[in-house]
């Protein structure tokens, strides 16, 4: 028996999110069925770094597995690929120590966020942009986001509906870079609560339209509280960019 | 009776073409349905530039139609965009001479064929580009490319299906750019016969990995055969990118 991390690539677009839901399209469902087809109709278990909501993308999701196979890394990512639907793609296969933990060992991940700013939608960015066609006051927004970089509970920037009691994360960086008509925000923390990197971009859009102001991210995080932040942006700007197994430095 | 000119772009992954066809999801028809839904149940005729197959997609596709209703060009655009699919925008509108035909009038067109160069696939990339991991010689496409620039009888780039009987046309330019990990080529012409910028493209890739000689392009041209020609490249590689009816100036 070994166990193999997986670095993955998937197109959020026609799945009903990550993790297996009965009668739905989900990236584990279908990573499991190739895996099954390659184990004689037994049934592999896969541990992701987490879930990813419907829509939602991702670059660099990661995944471990344990099979009797013994295949070369390179033969389990032509295989799997062979088998898989083309919206997603095994970037990478390596054996690990059978301790790594997909999820439990993350150290930090990275997610961005992509805005479509031009004042015309693009029918190519529909589904891999959030079209936001109004003037954003940046500083304002970088101001803003300075205050939430560090550790802080994100009860505030957390959905309601999850089930994580402790909410303290630590967020090292937030960046954001405007690219022709895309500005794309960059997200690094050791750990983000369920919706949070939705909720805080829809609470930097407050501010850089000016319904918000940038100082009340203090206000905000102190009150613990999901209303006083903002919208939570959709999940087709959002992309799990890469998953840190050593920690993170800038 | 005022006729307008809109200039429309279109994802065609989810599409059989442009052209109406029974049963399928067409461009036209969609464009058809929108109008119909503004003219009280009347059937408005579109014409458009030309057609586009299954997967092809436009930036710059332009159609005309025939209207009594007086509505401000931008209103126009803001209810058919109301009324399209989000995989089809108008990105403008605009009253023209009762005279303009949107077929007939055409002076050039550009069309835009995008390569992914890159040895892994990208998910994002799997429906707007065309998947060639392997090395080319851009030299070679080059010398190529300037032996079917001017105007030929281009009867061995046509796939045989076609109605069209006289196969002369002047392409003006072609050009090569390598973006990242893509290549993209640009075709200007007065004109393209079915296929024929997919045609030529899977003739350039040939001759870039070392199949055929660049100076083959003269023999091919004289043959008049499509078979002497390379594969059609598919269809998702490939954009309208813009209609001309004023003539093209580098």
């Amino acid at each position: 028996m070994r166990r193999y991390k997986c670095i993955i690539s998937y197109d959020g677009t026609q799945f009903s999110g990550y993790q297996v839901q009965p009668n739905k399209r989900t990236v584990q469902s279908d990573l499991e069925h190739a895996l099954q087809n390659m184990h004689k109709g037994e049934h592999i278990k896969i541990v992701a770094s987490g879930r990813t909501d419907a829509t939602v993308h991702a670059l660099g999701q990661v995944v471990h597995f344990d099979s009797p196979l013994s295949i070369p890394v390179e033969g389990w990512k032509k295989a799997l690929n062979s088998l898989l639907p083309d919206d997603i793609r095994v970037r990478s296969v390596e054996i690990v120590d059978p301790e790594f933990h997909a999820r439990f060992d993350v150290k930090a991940k990275e997610y961005r966020y992509r805005l479509w700013m031009s004042e015309e939608p693009c029918v190519f960015k529909r589904q891999y942009t959030h079209h936001y066609p109004y003037p954003l006051n940046l500083n304002a927004m970088k101001e803003a986001a300075a205050l939430l970089v560090g550790t802080h509970d994100f009860t505030s920037f957390c959905a309601s509906k999850t089930e994580v009691q402790d909410k303290v994360r630590t967020i090292y960086l937030i960046k954001m870079e405007k690219q022709d008509n895309e500005l794309i925000l960059s997200f690094i923390g050791n750990g983000f609560l369920y919706n949070m990197v939705r909720i805080i971009v829809g609470t930097l859009l407050e501010v850089g339209s000016g319904q918000k102001e940038a100082k009340m991210m203090t206000s905000i995080l102190a009150g613990k509280d999901r209303s006083l932040a903002g919208k939570t942006a959709p999940g087709h700007g959002l992309y799990l960019y890469q998953v840190y197994y050593e920690g993170w430095q800038e």
